[in-house]
């Protein structure tokens, strides 16, 4: 028995006998493999010595107990559906995943819901759902994100204009730290100014802190029947400037952009009849009560005609609306059809949205490679999507420096290298230039302070 | 010259030379005297050596370089109306009052505001009023209190119950370091996941990790009218199950209650024909536009005369709903002419709200002491207020065993000790009781992070 094989023995142990159903401890290097990376598909992620797929709290304390005591680096992961290489395994560490913790309960009274990690976005939604709640958050993959996840990054979403990011309906975690204690923080209240905002930092802290085990959701009442006005514009100017003049004046449910690589795109794969000549679309949406919603939806209609869009669509019927909601969220597949994506996640403050689009277009040009733009536009928060071909190493390299180009030009318009997935691998190295020395050192000292050996996700992040 | 003099001689000479107007150094004992606490009024606060009222950041970072090369401890102060003795000066030690920073740029396209730490929150409320913007979180206070204050305690106020609390509402932050360097954490973005969420661990901080130099706010459009309903019971029961039948189906825009105490203090000190024989009162809004308005203010009048209200008032008049919204901020001061309160600022989960109120009527007869309670019903935030005359020290000795004893109460039924005064000083001790002793060590880790030599507000929180 080697050394190795003598720890994952005592891991084994330490987990307990087993249960019925999969095997908590996996080894079988076939479903190891499916573990090593998440969607940012880091071709530099390590082996890891085995995945543990933990069914309770319990069993993530006895992975990071033993974990501290052999020095063994830990990588968190909800469901792997992260962009920005949050979830990579390392070499000889462990792949500690909370997918199969999957209970939920709902509080109607309280408006809350205790939800496990390991819940999709959309399962919570449909649970509180059915009790005549709205849990807002929406990243466009919520069918199959983890709520986890989804705090771990701090995700946002296509709702976030009007209703915010994941933690602002984070009221309270239960999280296991480096040494494996689990703490109870904030909890099923709206208000607590109970000691340090300990909830709201690990929420977006990307599995570096500690791995959460437990999350208490804020709830609103569900959202009224949206209505849906779709324009498509010749010059994508004309659509930012439709943008601000919306946002100066009221605030939508909804206000997403695609340009006219996307368009195309999406059309090719859902044959939608889109406007394939068409720069640029805007899909937005009121969904204020009454008599309020028509005036929204009549104001933005009328702002895309004063900006000469080309097609201006309204609708009150809730499935059209969705179809055109659901054409934008499938634009990243779309668009990875052409070939494979660097994605961006690059935000702005409103102003500076068209500058970034320009930017990103001159950017396209000198590195001679094809960048789709799609944006939750009413936030400032986009992506570029820089395609290329693995195969032609020059263009490969292209794009990786307009990956870079597109951050720095982010951070000189004072916007964020990262709006809603998080800094994991992939951003790392544009983080400094973002928030300065002072910033990178205070972050140090609260990671150094909270995971003294660094087993907890290595190499995402810091 | 003693020590001392030559420790102040160098703080004035690193504060710079004098500018027109009031002396930022300032060693006047009667000036001194009338910093040394805040609305808490703890009795066991110290002498500083002086006040230091900062003109900026610059004035921030001088003070902190210079108690850090010194080892004196720093209290960082607002306005001084905080009542858990988060402002309470320390002997040989300097009070940092930020409350001559006043400034505040307003951009409303990006819905935002940048503002100084000393504007008071009405003054911020009405500079962005004039945009036809809206900064929600309102202390009752919010005349007095200043945006720093309420950042640093995360304060709350009557609309949290639809529109959430201070950290909701704060994108960005500056915030001086105890070794004086000053860090800019967030922005202007409603998203950005770009390393972790700083901004939020030093909201409600209460002053023990930094000092807050600058609030960047986030906006929403201006509220709409209000339609007020006001309710009076003859049961506090049937007042807490209207309570619980309105949040259980809607959002009320605010949702208040008093007790019979109360409503005697407010209409003896406002005259407003209140009906003192009830023993509950409840003053609801809705905000809702259009017809909903309507529909959500005649549910909740229905709601209380299904309960057997004595009477129920309904207006949309904004001016006769802001007199009840008015008559429920003062409720504080108008108890407080009885005879001196300990301020209590418990939170439950709504539906221990019964349980909460009935324990507190078990608590005043059994320690023979009158508590009128106040709350923000809507979000299970009490302000239980014990009435004590101090020359009599026997009653003096039950008021503080009542006082810890509803807190204990709180923590039993789920709750917090403060929804959103903060811990300061006059919560300390229970602080442990909520949060246990593993959440308290990790407190104590971050605060060693970030203020090793412990001169940030020390006796405060910890």
């Amino acid at each position: 028995m080697t050394a190795t094989d003598a720890r994952l023995a005592e891991l084994a142990e330490v987990l307990g006998p087993s249960r019925p159903g999969p095997s908590r401890l996996v080894t079988d290097p076939d479903v190891v493999e499916t573990y090593r990376r998440d969607w940012a598909k880091d071709p530099a992620a390590g082996t890891p010595l085995a995945v543990v797929r933990a069914g309770s709290t319990e069993d993530v304390q006895a992975v990071l107990r033993w974990a501290s005591a052999h020095d063994v680096p830990v990588t968190p992961r909800g469901a792997g559906s992260g962009l920005s290489g949050g979830a990579t395994a390392i070499d000889g560490g462990i792949v500690l995943t909370t997918e199969a913790m999957r209970e939920i309960t709902v509080d109607p009274v309280t408006r809350t819901a205790v939800v496990q990690p390991g819940l999709l976005n959309a399962e919570v939604k449909r649970a509180v759902a059915e009790h005549g709640l709205w849990y807002p958050p929406d990243p466009s993959s919520f069918e199959m994100c983890s709520i986890g996840g989804n705090a771990a990054t701090n995700a946002g979403g296509l709702c976030c204009v009007k209703y915010g990011v994941t933690t602002d309906y984070v009221l309270g975690l239960e999280v296991v730290l480096a040494d494996g204690t689990a703490v109870r923080l904030g909890g099923p209240r709206l208000k607590d100014s109970a000691g340090l905002s300990l909830t709201k930092l690990f929420v977006g802290s990307e599995g570096t802190l500690g791995v959460i085990t437990e999350v208490t959701v804020r709830l609103v009442p569900a959202q009224p029947p949206a209505s849906t006005v779709v324009a498509s514009f010749a010059r994508v100017e004309d659509a930012t400037g439709a943008i601000l003049d919306i946002t100066r004046t009221m605030r939508p449910a909804m206000l997403e952009f695609m340009d006219g690589v996307t368009i195309a795109a999406v059309d090719d794969a859902l044959k939608m009849g889109l406007d394939r000549s068409a720069r640029a679309m805007l899909i937005a949406q009121s969904d204020a009560v009454g008599g309020e919603c028509e005036r929204e939806a009549a104001f933005m209609a009328e702002a895309f005609e004063r900006r000469g869009a080309t097609e201006v669509f309204r609708t009150d019927d809730p499935d059209e609306g969705e179809a055109f909601t659901a054409a934008r969220r499938f634009a990243i597949p779309a668009v990875e059809r052409i070939d494979p994506l660097l994605l961006e996640d690059v935000g702005v403050p409103l102003p500076a949205l068209p500058d970034l689009i320009t930017g990103i277009e001159r950017i396209a040009a000198e590195r001679d490679v094809t960048i789709a733009v799609i944006a939750h536009a009413g936030d400032g928060n986009t992506h570029p999507l820089i395609v290329h071909d693995p195969a032609d190493a020059d263009m490969t390299a292209r794009a990786h420096v307009a990956f870079g180009e597109i951050m720095t030009l982010a951070i000189a318009l004072g916007g964020t290298i990262t709006g809603e997935h998080g800094v994991g691998r992939l951003k790392k190295a544009w983080l400094p230039d973002q928030v300065g020395p002072d910033v990178m050192d205070l972050t140090r000292r609260i990671k150094h302070a909270l995971d003294p050996t660094g087993i907890l996700n290595p190499g995402a992040v810091l």
